[in-house]
């Protein structure tokens, strides 16, 4: 049933769950053979709704923004379900930031990409044994020059110490997700 | 020709341009008979790409972020043509805004709306007398309580003063909007 129901909200394409880097949700090239992770195909940013911002701060200055993105549907599953579905991907996109003088103060606003971090959930533990892939996420970074290869080796060292915090919450910073409270 | 390219790029529902509140581009319910200004029907934040986010900063404090969503397929509308289709809506979403530590350091993210500015792109000057419109927009600001009642009398004094700094760029701040820019 829950199946069906994630199928009917936020699937265009069918796919055949089940099978190794196959999801109920369409994952636009993210993930390939044997759980490698690369950038979506084509400019995610025009079609997929916005998650949050995060503007970074150091003493004072805006230094960067970090916008996350998700496929469509995923928004409304987690609003039904209180769950990302499986085969949800969300994309950090690091970006720098300028500050500027307008007529009603002082705003900063993103400028140039410097990287992305991804996650794929995967509620299947389908790739048991790739370091990118644990606690029902799979992780990645890449630099902006190389959409294809992620520069992390290990998830447990280069993603999962950040995110310990976000631990009851399926590792997800959600304070920062306005669009997925419900209350 | 624009109009054909218009059609096949962003509109899934077909609408007959040219009369009063008709736009090539769907406009969800944002325009009513005779130029009334509303919030469009439904939850547009699970959908809506988002052009930027503004951070707002008073003497080195985050106090807000200013988020801005437009409907699918403006952005390829603009980045193939460099202009906003006749329909576009802008809307400026208002939050009120928190900081915390994180252990990669200070970040801030968006908590509850407090309103939303609307901006739709009018190339036909449908409204003419109507001082919500003008400039080649409509112009409106909601507080969060009403979504259908703009709180906004005359474009020209509580919209456009403000905006006359993006006067060459079609009334747009588009240094906030990296997804628009093609350099």
């Amino acid at each position: 049933m829950r199946l069906l129901k994630c199928l009917a909200l936020i699937c265009p394409i069918g796919a055949v769950p089940g099978s190794a880097q196959e999801f109920p949700v369409p994952t636009y090239g993210v993930v390939g053979p044997e759980g490698s992770i690369h950038m979506p195909d084509g400019e995610f940013r025009a079609t997929w709704p916005v998650l949050g911002t995060w503007t970074i701060l150091d003493e004072g200055e805006v230094t960067g923004q970090h916008v996350v993105y998700t496929q469509p549907g995923v928004i409304e599953h987690y609003l039904e379900t209180g769950t990302f579905p499986d085969g949800a991907v969300l994309i950090k996109e690091l970006l720098e930031a300028e500050a500027d003088e307008y007529s009603t103060g002082t705003a900063a606003y993103a400028t140039d990409v410097t990287g992305w971090f991804v996650m794929v959930k995967d509620k299947q533990a389908r790739f048991d044994g790739n370091d990118l892939w644990g606690l029902g996420w799979g992780w990645a970074y890449f630099d902006v020059d190389d959409r294809q290869t992620t520069t992390t080796s290990d998830y447990r060292f280069e993603c999962k110490t950040c995110h310990v915090p976000a631990k009851q919450t399926d590792w997800i910073f959600i304070e920062g997700y306005p669009v997925l409270h419900t209350d």
